[in-house]
């Protein structure tokens, strides 16, 4: 079970390693951490954290899962057409792609999501939108036939490797790592969506409070950060 | 507002990389990733994974915020002297000093948890309470007065560290901050605590059905992993 996870620079790090910590206890899990060079650092820009890579993109072809992070790199990312060029030779391989955050913006640009119904970070709606795709704000959109499962902003990626754990072993597997992992959510706040959060938590992130996400016909104003 | 965050050899990485994307965020925020060595790799022993130290932890002794993550490694640094005087010695300067999962063995080891209310990831509640500390299985437990927060098994560190942000800067800011990571939690299962997690699930992970988390009077078999 090969479960390869991109790395470039600018890559948020809650979206790959909340995923990691579930799909390493995959029964015969292999994790593949791929950037430029093996053994490089690569850095999320934004906070000083580095992970190094354990294989170079370039040797690896091939994947049982594919899981595409998002973050600032993945928004540069959509303009570099050999990551796109591998995301789809190695999508070619897998039983499943997964992207979690602005990675379905990597998805997009590659191709993969025209005319599918996707989710990303509630900041890139519009860019995901013009990849072809129809914007959902679900948590997890899976695609069985198309071997796609697409996850919304950052800690949405624990809840898509959950549900792509249960598809891979089975639900009791994914239970199982739930338990690991004490994943019991309880929130300080209810502000985790754009409906949902107060205007004064949005003011501090630059979005208006009108703003709809990008969402067509919403209107206002986009944000001036976000992930 | 220096945040600093140790790095030993068998940490679990979501227990730190939860925190640290919220953490990250406050004003003025600057991340010390504190391993033996600046600029060394430190792995999580488990996947593969090795984030890179970006402080030696003795050019360190001070932090505005200090959080020790747990998992594997923090189990066995509970026997390593110079890291518990080092907790203690960081403990003395912090304005608040934060555990997650295992990482509470840490801070009952270096004498912080005697007497308190605590709390830590199931399968450690007997090793937690043999420094002393009073077992509770809350999510997140806060002790102003002691400058001190607990949280429980790995993701439990995310409504940590939101819990931390409104205390450290306001409440509006931990909600931009929730919503600036999209956490709007919708696990596909109900399993993340020992009394929801169906028994072919602890199966899975070793733990009998009548195993009550070693919490006094509960009997039953200690779990083969966890964190």
């Amino acid at each position: 079970m090969r479960i390869v996870l991109p790395l470039f620079d600018g890559f948020t790090a809650l979206d790959l390693v909340g995923p990691y910590e579930i799909l390493r206890m995959l029964p015969g899990a292999e994790i593949v951490l791929a950037g430029e060079r093996a053994g490089r650092t690569v850095h999320d820009g934004v906070g000083g954290l580095g992970l190094v890579a354990t294989h170079a993109r370039a040797e690896v072809r091939a994947a049982d899962v594919l899981l595409v992070p998002g973050g600032p790199g993945a928004r540069r990312g959509v303009a570099d057409p050999a990551l796109l060029e591998w995301i789809g030779a190695v999508h070619a391989t897998t039983r499943w792609t997964a992207s979690v955050c602005t990675g379905a913006l990597l998805l997009g640009a590659a191709g993969l999501l025209t005319g599918k119904v996707a989710t990303t970070h509630w900041s890139a709606v519009r860019e995901l939108q013009s990849y072809g795709a129809v914007y959902t704000p679900e948590r997890v959109v899976t695609h069985p036939g198309d071997r796609l499962v697409i996850g919304a902003g950052v800690s949405a990626g624990i809840d898509l490797a959950l549900t792509l754990a249960a598809r891979l072993a089975s639900p009791a597997h994914a239970q199982a790592y739930q338990l690991a992992l004490e994943y019991d959510p309880r929130p300080p706040y209810d502000a985790g969506a754009l409906a949902k959060a107060p205007a004064e938590a949005k003011a501090l992130l630059g979005v208006a409070d009108g703003w709809g996400g990008g969402i067509a016909g919403t209107g206002g104003t986009p944000p001036g950060r976000g992930a």
